[in-house]
């Protein structure tokens, strides 16, 4: 079955097309910049690479050019939409009431909708990319994928805040959690590998980085909570911080609530103390003696620690931690800082082993490590093409 | 040496008169609702205990009024003011200025005021009590002893946020602590008792909760941070909560940002789960089956069970983990559940010394546990009026 897995954001469209349960993918690609004069269309085979700017003014013009690529007499892949068994959407935010993959109907979509005052920059392109598949995919079926699902399984004591009941009763706040396809994709490689089940600490670490605790398969506990901004220091959010810090800034220093947020989302984390919000770049400095991006490494690495220690807590023991996404499969920087004096947690790496780059699954601890240290290369669109393709054979 | 404690709060004045090095407490006392008609104003010795309703308008009448208090001819403890020797004041906020008990001078004033910004609901009062005593007892010593100054010696690594550096250099928000006097004494007679002092973790659960991770007798993390107001669940706080449900909650829910504060820390943690702050209440409510009241105990053990893991992660290793103040003193519920299921971290609590109730400090783990768990009484005072006669002394 040919499965079309969909990922929009709130300008920009990702795809990939997939022949499931072979995991062959047939092509993929992106557009990005959706609204501008010059967006920037993608579309990749095993043979060839198109590139194009052109104006694409919005999502349904976008998914009209992916289908005509995918058309396309000389070029194309498939030679009608009617090839599509099904279209795999990626939906941010499936709230409470998803915590499974389902088949999209007016039910689902209503839901959804709901749910954009949650996830105010996604669920709307998400919303959005169903609406225009349906019309451009019609014989297939659509499947929405939610981020938040696989954290459902949390136990209230994790879930919940401080805060008075109704606010979570009547507003819905709560942690949900997301990165949950790749947490989840992650996890299940790293039982595979492992041939055990029982207590596990995922590490994505990308543009958005999150943590989960992971008890015989089942997440319990993870660090992004009502929203993707806090937990672990990302590229340029801050992650956890006092929030009292935004009272602060609103009274004292005469922001705005939404400069504030803007400053906590786009101005902070590696960005904000460093002036560089690629990791790369920050190694870099920080080999030629930079102090500032020397201790952001320090800092990123140091809550990636304590949240090690807290998981281990809410698990009472552990068994690996997997390290996965952008940096976590490629910086072998981060990971020797996290594993660092980390003994008590019985974890010993093998630099040598840490050095290796692969987009394999990959053990880097020593043999004597009681804790395994694990790489696993996350693959989302492979994640969301074999949920759709489970749930379309039962 | 004859030395007064005075802590000011907002409304009110602690006080304690004590004798040093013999510690010997001579009276105590407080007066609260100051500026109301009504104000309670209580006065005990060893022999007498005085409790008088008045009113009292401002704190210049209430510190006179201990002082007559002090002078009484017939029920009085001194003949003369000039028989203090010093005055040890508590003061909330030092900034990155103190860290240390110093002596008051007009250098050491000006920086308690450039505080009151961080600090608006603590600092005014105690530079006011400190004004009213340099005049009342004007041949006494006046020192200055700093909440957060035993966190002082946190690394970078820990106080920063991950926010531009400019709020940190420019605008001062970082990670301060609070409770410093507490952790500090109650870690030094921890180290005391185990005759070891490398890896430490305090719990100071009473009015306001935080945790301090502690490393050869000194603070290397804490959980309180640029204000009081994050970390552990608290009577009517929230602690630790994504920072984005500040923003939602004013924007799509149109509370003021004054409001969404006044929620989070007066109508939030174990008052916002539960409709009680006093935790007595919670828990006698949870054995009668309450299905919120136990819920917020669980949740308030798990916040601090994770904050073990992620501080024991930052020590590498832990020795010992001390419970103190009213709640951690007196609660052998809550100490049950933050030690139950932690085994990976070398906690045995043993349930028969965990019930006993002492004014001493005690261990109460079993014989076979890897890691202490002492329960150590608190006291302020006496850490407040130590530190005056050493520094007095040297």
């Amino acid at each position: 079955m040919k499965i079309l897995i969909i990922n929009s954001g709130s300008s920009s469209i990702k795809y990939q097309l997939m022949v499931m349960p072979t995991n062959e993918v047939i092509c993929s690609g992106m557009i990005d910049r959706i609204g501008l004069e010059t967006s920037n269309v993608t579309f990749k085979t095993s043979s060839n690479t198109i590139e194009e700017t052109l104006p694409i003014p919005n999502h349904k013009v976008g998914l009209q050019k992916v289908a005509n690529m995918l058309l396309d007499a000389e070029k194309g892949v498939i030679k009608s939409t009617s090839e599509i068994g099904a279209v795999g959407h990626r939906v941010v935010h499936g709230g409470s009431d998803f915590s499974d993959t389902v088949k999209i109907d007016e039910n689902v979509k209503a839901k959804i909708k709901q749910l954009f005052e949650l996830a105010p920059l996604h669920n709307p392109a998400n919303l959005e990319g169903i609406n225009v598949a349906e019309e451009i995919f019609s014989s297939a079926e659509q499947i929405a994928v939610f981020d938040t699902a696989f954290h459902q399984t949390m136990p209230e004591v994790a879930y919940k805040y401080a805060i008075p009941n109704y606010l979570l009763t009547e507003n819905k706040v709560r942690v949900y959690g997301f990165h949950g396809t790749s947490h989840k994709y992650v996890s299940e490689k790293a039982i595979e590998n492992l041939k055990s089940n029982s207590k596990i600490i995922t590490i994505h670490l990308g543009n958005g980085c999150s943590m989960a605790a992971i008890k015989d398969g089942k997440c319990i506990d993870t660090t992004m909570g009502f929203s993707p901004s806090n937990g672990l220091i990302m590229g340029t959010r801050c992650g956890d911080i006092d929030q009292s810090v935004v009272f602060y800034m609103i009274k004292n220093l005469d922001y705005t609530p939404d400069e504030v947020n803007s400053i906590l989302l786009k101005q902070s984390g590696m960005l904000g103390l460093t002036g560089y919000s690629d990791l790369r770049d920050i190694e870099s400095e920080a080999e030629k003696g930079n102090k500032d991006c020397q201790l952001a490494l320090f800092m990123n690495a140091y809550r990636i620690k304590k949240t090690i220690g807290s998981y281990t807590a809410a698990l009472n023991g552990l068994d690996a931690i997997v390290f996965t996404a952008g940096i976590g499969e490629n910086s072998s920087h981060i990971r020797k800082l996290v594993c660092t004096d980390m003994d008590y947690f019985g974890i010993e790496l093998d630099q040598e082993k840490n050095q290796i780059r692969s987009k394999e699954i990959r053990e880097i601890n020593t043999p004597n490590s009681r804790t395994k240290v694990l790489v696993v290369p996350t693959d989302e669109e492979y994640e969301i093409a074999n949920q759709v393709y489970h749930l379309l054979q039962n």
